[in-house]
């Protein structure tokens, strides 16, 4: 080509590609729009506004503004005593709900106390403790209407575990009801610290996916744990490892001496008959009360059974001795000094955190079904009270339960009181039914225990997360087998890696994106979701799906980069060679220095290579800091668009055709 | 209003609601196009995907592509050892700039080496043998061309701090060098095993404003000890401690007996020709090579004066003795057992971690200036393999130096023979000229660590951080006030967790803004950055600024109805009841199962409330997840749009402007 003609080729040239890339632009203008740089915010503020938003997300304080000082003392005693201030709408029609769910979950909870209390390596009446006080506590204090407060399996196996890592339960048995006091006094301790210091966000933490591992790992080592009991063996065949691997070698080995048949005739009948019943009130919602009360009718016909037949002389194993009356005080039991106050200390915060898992996850489920808010800190604050209470009165932590708060729903529970009701009969259990109990075969427990915690390994959700998200199965996953072949601890440490690595590596390693325009309008989206997307001739249009931080600022640069070096490798089509990068902004929504320092660099190689970096759509945080920083200076004020399409709009006149 | 009145006045309202919020829209149909789903991924090729971007972000393997074996048998050896690669087309031309930086490197690092290693409690002749082996195995295999290697100001301190802690280097003095061979041992291996594991990523979780304010605290910490050598104070007179009140307390009560004013007229006067000298270097880039040569000069004429005055037998203290000779073999010294060696694994890891750090902040500056790409990975595996061989070689942890790097690169250096260079003269001086340090005064090398370590108070940099960003700015400080007032791992310690508090900070609480329409446009834009930007009656439209993730999936729904609530409060000019909430997706890189749950909980909420959810924009991921959630028909796949814009085009028609 001679150099005569070049400037009508060039005219021409650009002509085309000014139809291509600006037919949807011209009709809306918008690079009559400059980015708004926002206006300077007072140090304080900002730093008001984090604060606010870190720890008073869910701005609890809403309704003390403007008030009186009486008000405002009248209020914060509600704030605390949430019972303040819905009791004075309580009415007889709630009272009917709540007295029927409380008599239902009360059914459901005495026979899973003593079990639960057998699996924290506790005599039974301590499960029964534990459903007395803390409740009521609960009812008091708490803002959920429909959590049921008591001992849970998790937690009761977890705590078991850890305890008997410390202290022998059998040999010394003291010190190990002693060590479990000092632990359930310092998780109520770290719940409302939490709560108090509103870093309840921190339980955020663990993800949804490995909570339903761990919770389905821990379902399984439960029912495992079970089998002693269900098939008579003896504790000294059985062993005191929780993994899997290990329980079916006692198991098995201890088949041909160890196991009790009678026992397990018991067992294997009411098993079914739970299953059963488990079954018929999932058919049909308005069953519901017969899973309810099954455990109940249970250990009343087998302890009648075992006391008619004399069982217990077979070798079938009975509960034997429930110590009649209500709590004791164990204020004087509580390690405050010694050794074994920072291992009560340690057990008690990793149990409490378990604990308000559960309890947080149970409280906000119901309260999305009912649409009522939940002020997550707050009950905190209500379960750590509980806790610390219960711990001086013969308690071991107690928590939400998530298959007798479902149940307590379900039977139409309206507020806490429900919990009262539930407390009264246990007291009166305590009280004056305890004795009744020593024919009991732990068979039943055993049972009863397995068909209460089948329901946790929740595989439908493994499913979904497996279609939904695959970094979140494998937390899952790590998180089922961490629990299952090696210890609840091991699983619990396994999920919240992997919680974490996955936030490290969202941080470090955002998605980036080539942009083309999509027929007949101006948007630019990804051409990998949008294949009919066109590039723009001579431009390149990346999308940066983060924040730009120092975790990943360098990867960002050098992938804005990479995708320039690939970009020209394939041209392909486009003859034209690349003379302008645009970084569209939208997602990118805060930058630091080092992000700043980043974009310097990105700039000065592109420069070296002849091509302009241009900006698009910067947010308030970000545009704040290129201005501050003197980066927008740099590249020029104006190189930054308010959109894609106004950039592209800007850049295409100046592109050298035949460079 | 009779009931006769409303359809006209329905009809006339809904009318002038189009006018407001279409007329941008029209032109542009972008309902014609709905959201893409994205091509179902194959799950093998979504994995290896996430990998190479987490591992191999930078495509290392490129050239390896479409090659012969044996040609890839080549490339893999010039890919551990870059020389064989760039020295090929090395010339006389690229020599000359070499052998001039080299030899102003090496006039720089002798003096400097003596000091760093008093500041490591190592005998002198420790630094000049760090200087001799660690760059030649550098020069062989790293791929920076400006990096200056050897034992570096902040790496001697801490190794000296973090092994005087476990052993004392007077009484103990060869177990102490043998911990600290193992150290070095560790931390090459450390350094490797990153690069190998393409694990480089995680030095990036230091952030720029940690480094600065770290750096800026152990030059001061640095300066602050060589206030011993300085004022001629003897050791038994000075702490072992490096905080600034210890050291300014041992100082002050030493000044009476301790001080000598002798050493401390030679310090001051010669710390005078080097500030001097820097200074000069500073206004004129043409005399870099003044501060470059002048710490020699004044290790020179010092001597000198010290030997002809005999100012020793004064209390002038001297060298005395530097061992003569090439570095001997210290494979032997190396703990590979007992106590010692989990200590020496710890420090190592931790020198590793900063020296690694150092040395690639380095290489990316220097990279970036003249344009080449630095494959971190590949770096480590060098630094690494070199401080392997050094730990066997008495050296102890090099790497690289900011203010010698930045000496070489003005002095003109092409490659990195400007080290082999250096390594030469060291060697010559280890043969031939150490015995004439015998009379250099210790105040001098005081003086030149002090000139030196200046620099690294990046107080400019500072401000820029503080103007950009605060949280960076208490994360510097922070690291800053940490080395200073407690110790340099406190200081580490403190740099490390604010950096991830950041992170946690910025998964946890997103950003989340309330969109308005800018005036002739049919852009959304935050109306707090946009102040003139207009709300869209009937419509609330808010834009997630984050992936939403379990870690914040409770928050953001709670907070879009917190802004859904706070609308509501303030009505005033928007009469018509809020009916569609569009949650703006642009931003929302990921979604997880969390945030699919939080999303059906928001639509739960919502529903109850009547405000329809709307979606505007959701990228591939987020979309791809929304369908196999089956979330997407839950809320309708008609409320899933291209762009707000359309969405408000949508909703419009259908709002009930009399609710």
């Amino acid at each position: 080509m001679s150099p005569m003609d070049s400037p009508t080729d060039k005219h021409i040239d650009t002509n085309k590609m000014d139809e291509r890339s600006l037919s949807a632009s011209h009709d809306q203008q918008p690079y009559a729009y400059k980015v708004a740089i926002p206006p300077k915010q007072n140090l304080f503020k900002e730093f008001q506004y984090t604060v606010k938003e870190t720890f008073f997300a869910d701005d609890p304080l809403r309704s003390f503004k403007d008030q009186s000082t009486s008000k405002k003392l009248i209020l914060g005693i509600e704030f605390i005593f949430p019972i303040l201030n819905w009791g004075r709408s309580y009415n007889l029609k709630k009272f009917r709900g709540d007295i029927i769910a409380g008599l239902t979950i009360a059914s459901l909870c005495i026979p899973q106390d003593i079990g639960y209390s057998k699996l924290a390596h506790l005599a039974p009446q301590y499960g029964l403790y534990s459903s007395f006080v803390p409740p009521l506590i609960y009812a008091f204090m708490g803002s959920s209407r429909d959590i049921a407060i008591g001992p849970v399996a998790v937690v009761s196996l977890l705590l078991g575990t850890l305890l008997s890592n410390e202290i022998d339960p059998v040999t010394h048995a003291e010190e190990y009801r002693r060590l479990a006091f000092t632990a359930t006094f310092f998780a109520g301790i770290t719940q409302a610290t939490l709560g108090i210091f509103r870093l309840g966000f921190l339980i955020d933490f663990l993800s949804h996916a490995a909570i339903v591992g761990f919770m389905g790992g821990a379902a399984i080592t439960i029912a495992l744990q079970q089998l002693k009991g269900f098939l008579g063996i003896k504790t000294k065949m059985f062993t005191t490892k929780t993994d899997i691997i290990s329980v079916l070698k006692a198991v098995f080995s201890s088949a041909k001496h160890g196991w009790n048949w009678e026992t397990i005739l018991i067992g294997a009948s009411f098993l079914s008959f739970l299953l059963v019943a488990k079954f018929i009130g999932k058919k049909n919602k308005k069953f519901f009360w017969v899973p309810a009360i099954a455990p109940l009718i249970s250990v009343v016909l087998s302890t009648f059974f075992v006391f008619i037949t004399r069982a217990d002389k077979q070798g079938v194993e009975i509960v034997n001795h429930i110590e009649k009356g209500i709590n004791p005080s164990s204020v004087h039991e509580i390690y405050f000094s010694g050794d074994y106050l920072g291992k009560g200390f340690k057990i008690g915060v990793m149990a409490g955190m378990i604990a308000l898992t559960e309890a947080i996850a149970i409280g906000r489920t119901f309260a999305s079904m009912k649409d009522y808010q939940l002020d997550g800190n707050r009950e905190m604050v209500a379960l750590g009270t509980m806790n610390v209470v219960g711990s001086m009165t013969s308690c071991y932590v107690a928590t939400g339960s998530f298959s007798r708060s479902a149940v307590n729903y379900m039977a139409g529970c309206q507020t806490a009181v429900s919990n009262i009701v539930m407390s009264i009969v246990v007291f009166l259990t305590l009280q004056f039914i305890t004795p009744l109990f020593k024919y009991t075969p732990n068979a039943i427990l055993a049972a009863i225990i397995i068909s209460a915690v089948i329901s946790l390994v929740d595989y439908q959700a493994a499913i979904l997360i497996w279609k939904t998200d695959k970094f979140d199965f494998v937390a899952c996953m790590g998180a089922f087998f961490g629990v299952v072949f090696v210890s609840v601890e091991i699983g619990l440490l396994i999920a919240v890696s992997i919680s974490f690595a996955k936030i490290l590596l969202q941080v470090t390693r955002p998605r980036t994106a080539i942009l083309g325009k999509i027929p007949g309008t101006s948007v630019y989206r990804n051409i990998q979701q949008y294949t009919e997307a066109s590039k723009v001739p001579g431009v390149m249009i990346v999308r940066v799906d983060s924040a730009i931080y120092f975790s990943n600022s360098n990867y960002v640069k050098e992938r804005i980069l990479r995708w320039l070096t690939d970009e020209e490798a394939v041209k392909g089509d486009y003859h034209t060679r690349i003379q302008f990068l645009i970084v569209e902004m939208s997602p990118v929504t805060d930058i630091d220095t080092s992000g700043i320092h980043a974009f310097e660099e990105l700039h000065r190689s592109l420069e070296k290579r002849g091509v302009q970096l241009v900006l698009a759509n910067p947010g308030s945080a970000v545009t704040d800091k290129l201005y501050t920083s003197n980066f927008a200076n740099i590249i020029g004020q104006d190189n930054i668009f308010l959109t894609v399409a106004a950039a592209v709009a800007n850049c295409a006149p100046k592109l050298d055709v035949n460079p």
